[in-house]
């Protein structure tokens, strides 16, 4: 496995590798690796000729009082982890080399960003479209892997990489979750263990939503107020910043249940934003 | 000569050419061509082994009341001339394959863009980015071609290349000019024969500005003076839309010059805005 620093190095590896008529798989992290991640790359390399996993915190996806600086780091674990799986090339750029100095071009999604956590989040979206754009820029994928746990940002890349002809396969990926449910976050690290006890608690609602949907509940509005009752229940939780009913291509909210759908949350817990999401397939209404 | 409308034609064709360690050259443009257009084609098809060019009307780059469905357009000439020129491929894609329905993605350089023509057109560089990139997606071309005319559309493109790491040599080229000094635009068209008579005050006062400065006047404003009243006298001109002299590189407004400015121009001429500039440099300070 080779560490690489410097963005005109990796361009010239893949543009050697595409030259070779290699597949190149990437996976864009913000290091702080988990099992979520792992499985990205055990993707990768199952599809791919060559891996490239990037480990950068970007600072434009973070807003003003967001965890920038105390976001986790752990690159000694990281890198034993992707060593352990097989990793060819990880991408460990400076922020520097990423912003050039005096830098002031964006790429922005205007339309699925204005939802769910672009509403709470403003400028977050850029931030992640702007970043994916440079490293597929750089490392060149032909397919680029992503975990529906940040389902919207998924969609928005999916949307941002058809709009610009982007020439990138974007996959999305199963969420992964601890034994009681709770997605695997980098994020769940904030969490003391009483908070983590009761963070279980955003996946059971949205079991208890759909199962709401299986037993013919139809009405978002019904399920989303059970949710809030169900999750506000716990001691730890500070503040649900959304709980939303959206439709799964465009993101926009949905009244009546079809089977099209994205039940996805945002939740503080302690001094963590948690979220979370799960699919409303037609299966689940008995279609 | 092939002609292709497809965009997935061309990206197949490129990464083919790509593959053969093939140097491809690209000149974007929105056809009804003139002698500016094929000087960046010669230029392209002396560096390059392959030379792309793009006929491609950009709707996003035109505001509201602009001339975006009069825009001169001669297709069947514009070809006869590429052929002529030995261009290898000629892309005219259809708006709805560069535009796909509900595209909701724009690439925005928000510094560059405040000044000169981005002050008066707002949206205008926003459209000229997005359409840019779209097309270096597509093309994947490893040299583009932009001439000097629109100065700041080529320093704004140059900063996002640089900014998101795009692969591509932005390479500036000269303005060319006719007889009397109007340098050549499809918009040219749009002058009535006095009008375009008219029109050649503008350069004759882009060549008194640098006469003042060789002369040792250093004081933009008295410059711009100068400037405005000697096109303000003739007849056609209907209005100044700004006369600036700015930082060749940043566009900053520049109050004391210093031998790395750019003046620039832009007026209403009959229905046409017609814009022009000039290079100060250092040798014409006498440094």
């Amino acid at each position: 496995m080779k560490v690489l620093k410097e963005p005109c190095k990796v361009q010239a590896l893949s543009n050697e590798l595409r030259k070779e008529g290699r597949i190149i798989g990437f996976v864009p992290t913000m290091g702080y690796l988990h099992e979520g991640h792992l499985s990205l790359v055990r993707r990768s390399k199952a599809e791919c000729d060559v891996t490239f996993v990037s480990i950068f915190v970007n600072p434009t996806q973070f807003g003003p009082g967001e965890d920038y600086e105390k976001y986790p780091r752990d690159e000694e674990r990281d890198l034993s982890l992707l060593k352990d799986l097989g990793v060819d090339y990880v991408f460990i750029p400076d922020v520097k080399d990423v912003y050039l100095e005096g830098y002031s071009t964006y790429v922005d999604e205007v339309s699925l960003s204005r939802y769910l956590c672009g509403a709470s989040r403003p400028g977050h979206f850029r931030g992640v479209c702007t970043i994916v754009t440079k490293l597929f820029n750089i490392v060149k994928p032909h397919k680029a892997y992503f975990g529906k746990k940040d389902y919207q940002q998924y969609r928005i890349i999916e949307r941002m990489v058809r709009d610009l002809q982007m020439e990138v396969e974007v996959v999305p990926c199963e969420i992964v979750r601890e034994p009681d449910g709770l997605a695997m976050s980098s994020r769940n690290v904030y969490l003391t263990p009483e908070e983590r006890k009761d963070a279980a608690c955003l996946y059971r609602s949205l079991i208890l939503a759909r199962d709401m949907v299986r037993n013919g509940e139809r009405n978002s509005s019904e399920i989303i107020k059970k949710m809030e009752e169900f999750i506000l229940r716990h001691k730890s939780v500070k503040r649900i910043d959304y709980i939303a009913i959206v439709d799964r291509y465009d993101l926009t909210p949905v009244d009546t249940i079809r089977g099209k759908e994205l039940i996805a949350l945002a939740v503080f817990i302690g001094r963590a934003r948690i979220i979370d999401n799960i699919e409303i397939l037609e299966k689940d209404l008995g279609m």
